[in-house]
């Protein structure tokens, strides 16, 4: 990436929007792709395409559009999506589960190779063919298992404990499911889900009869 | 709300943290609060969160803070969360079971009142105290239970069929976990979840070693 001002956190939720774009018109057999095409797909305007694509240097030839293919794997490139990732799971509840057979994940190269639980009855056994592993041997099985990035699915309260002792072991990324706000140092990326903020997001539009401008 | 210019998708997305923060300290006690204070407990700036609340009116006395009930009653009010939502769940498989189960939709307000699927071997049987309808039967069920949001957690191919369904129903908010973009018309506010995004966000922080800029 070039050295220039960071992108916004937008900026990078639309890379990964048109990564997907890409791809189907790349399978539909398409070479070149215009940035009315892209916006229109996604509901954006050609002029926020061309922004966000230009903040990342130049790609396209006006009247031609962009290189599907080349256009792809520079995004692929700047998202971190040209290589694969080592995701570890913790808890293997309702929600647990229904990641570790979230197909898209391993679509997009984040590999669920390692699944940690705190209840007996579930350490040992066999979760869609990985075998829970104790969440007590944290540390040693992130590093054998050469983890790049933790998903926490775990109950609210017991969420920030975990993530200080992720932290501790040196792994820099969570993905964090529990309803709480984490609380850690800078060295650590962290993203929370929280799946009720989508559905206020919806009772504000609802509501108001409006929907928010994109940013 | 006053009706002046839409609020951003990233300053409503703010006032549900601002909510859920203004719920812990209240619990915990406190009248009132600071903008220093809220914008310590996210990792935002006051000067952030001043800009946020001010968009809605004015709340806060300078050197008082802001009354901590009264603003998270006004929140609740802008996002919607004075009242309840009946909610429809769309796909019992691995996620929707969890979605039925998370537990912070009832607690703000969303209660999950209808579940349907299109396997037979589910349609009949009782999951989290619901009977599983028969989604061919989607309209009548939707207006039985007056819902007011659909959650689809069905696989990517049957996602768009089901929303165009649903908006010829009435009904006007989806939220969509197929991990695939919905073409609908205006009339309808749809939000898509992808967690695999979350994880690319993560993948680009790792790669890049910067966080983006928040919006």
């Amino acid at each position: 990436m070039p050295k220039i001002k960071r992108p916004s956190d937008s900026t990078i939720h639309r890379l990964s929007v048109y990564y997907r774009v890409l791809q189907s018109v790349e399978k539909e057999g398409y070479h070149t792709v215009s940035s009315k095409e892209l916006a229109k797909r996604e509901k954006l305007t050609p002029a926020q395409v061309r922004k966000d694509l230009s903040f990342f240097g130049s790609f396209g030839t006006r009247g031609l559009g962009y290189p599907v293919r080349e256009l792809r794997e520079k995004i692929a490139k700047i998202l971190g999506l040209d290589r694969t990732w080592n995701v570890a799971l913790i808890g293997v509840g309702n929600m647990g589960s229904a990641l570790a057979s979230y197909k898209e994940f391993q679509r997009q190269g984040f590999h669920i190779k390692l699944v940690l639980d705190n209840d007996q009855r579930k350490i040992g056994s066999n979760h869609k063919g990985l075998e829970v592993r104790d969440v007590r041997e944290l540390e040693k099985e992130l590093k054998t298992n050469k983890i790049d990035m933790v998903i926490l699915a775990v109950p609210a309260n017991a969420a920030q404990g975990l993530a200080e002792e992720v932290q501790k072991t040196g792994v820099k990324a969570i993905l964090n499911f529990a309803p709480v706000n984490l609380r850690t140092n800078d060295e650590i990326h962290i993203r929370s889900e929280n799946m009720a903020m989508e559905l206020e997001y919806l009772s504000f539009c609802l509501t108001n009869k409006t929907t928010p401008s994109s940013d």
